[in-house]
């Protein structure tokens, strides 16, 4: 039976864990500095035993799923230990500050750079669900610097798991990330923090939340231990896109102000280009 | 059997039709400048004919459910003719504004200032749902100016819908809506704008919007003739929750730019509460 270590069981190594074990019929080893997580990641048939470090040197895969200002130690760390068949994977959402703390280990062609694009606004190992990747899109990143054999088993588990593979560089990949994802959460962190201050009576908020709000507040609910080190590991990009979210915003505030009705109407008009693309 | 006229027939008049029709069995007459959505008003089953305002006279209930910028006017032309049982009520997500219009109307007492919270991104009467009321919020302002066998009628129609009756001042409608609707859509439109100028090239769009993004933008598909019109009517609101809304983002461009892990790592947590106010 093919081995799997997972480090980190949140809701990405968690749910990976579910798929490897269910797809691929993979023995699952699992490691977290939290021993609850380990625990309630038994429990829920997420993995079947914990392990320590040793265990990759006879694993077929490693799987790092830690929050990303960990990811590069914790890959060099596993790269260390894996013999001749191990692919060590990550599934951070930044990439290029990884690719290159990792770039000059002895063991690099092992290590493939992946960001599986899912997820939810929750976290923990008990966030963890069966098709949380299914037709969602695998970004797999410098893969000239990974020996061939491992790049190609990546593409064979994304595939396995339903998805969408994207070969990127990963400067690209951080830029693009920040601007439909990063942002994303940021926006939806600052409307979360501006409706809280003014609501300070809670029973107004649930009352006067209409579908809209829900939706455009799901992302803040997500995990600090996750956003927090993300902005900062891709803080250039996010700076960029951030700073032009603000300039629109004070452009649009400028056209409410003024009351320029024809202005406002063509931006929103321009803007519901946007139902084209996502459907 | 009792006649409503709805004038207006897009995604709230047009989902109102059906309720109206199938809950109350109201036989449903449009009004709408735009011949197009009559027509589809009538193809779709929403209004069983068209109607002239003349028709007021002897309907039980007119719903006004036009852009916010008509609203006020279209009410006063409707309350131009009711006739001693007719109750006027509308939809609009402004609610002062229209209320200082129309309350000098010698016929004031027949209109109910409701705004029924419930809506999606689509518009048009093709857009219009059964069940889009179901369990959400219908607000009643300014109800001391409105006869009582009026507002009472407007809570029975609220409650026929399943819809929670809110009692509010206009004014503390309007605040409220800024914070926790308009600013939404604000919010949504400009990320939808911020990505579009950078992401050129939309299959990229496409490929990496994960669910995040997806339902962040939701809201930036909304109308502009819808919309444009709700942020000049309620212009103050709008600013104060935006300008609130720019500085917290501004605020956490610093703490990003500065690396404060801490602080940004404080200010997610305690946006986080907003887990246990919206489930």
């Amino acid at each position: 039976m093919k081995t799997a270590v997972i480090i980190g069981l949140g809701l990405i190594g968690g749910s990976l864990g579910l798929e490897l074990k269910k797809r691929l019929n993979y023995k699952i080893l699992g490691i977290d500095n939290n021993a609850a997580h380990l625990q309630k990641a038994i429990e829920l048939g997420i993995i079947d035993d914990e392990a320590t470090y040793e265990a990759i040197a006879t694993a077929e895969l490693v799987i790092v799923a830690v929050p990303v200002n960990h990811i590069a130690a914790v890959v060099c760390k596993a790269l260390d230990y894996v013999g001749e068949n191990t692919l060590v994977m990550d599934v951070g959402s930044v990439k290029n500050s990884i690719c290159k703390a990792v770039a000059a280990h002895p063991h690099r062609k092992h290590f493939v750079a992946a960001h599986p694009m899912a997820g939810t606004e929750h976290s923990g190992p008990e966030a963890a669900i069966y098709d949380l990747f299914d037709g969602k899109v695998m970004a797999l990143c410098e893969i000239d610097d990974s020996g061939w054999q491992f790049y190609d088993r990546a593409i064979d588990i994304a595939k396995t798991l339903n998805m969408r593979v994207k070969i990127m560089h990963a400067e690209n990949h951080d830029l693009h990330t920040a601007y439909v994802s990063h942002l994303s959460h940021v926006s939806s962190f600052m409307l979360g923090k501006t409706v809280l201050e003014i609501e300070k009576d809670e029973s107004q908020i649930f009352d006067l939340a209409s579908t809209g709000f829900a939706s455009t507040v799901r992302l803040a609910k997500s995990d600090a231990h996750m956003w927090c080190p993300i902005f900062l590991e891709n803080k250039t990009n996010v700076l960029k896109a951030l700073d032009e979210y603000i300039k629109n915003l004070q452009e649009f505030r400028t056209m409410i102000a003024d009351e320029q009705a024809e202005a406002i109407y063509k931006t929103i008009h321009d803007i519901n280009y946007i139902r084209k693309i996502l459907k």
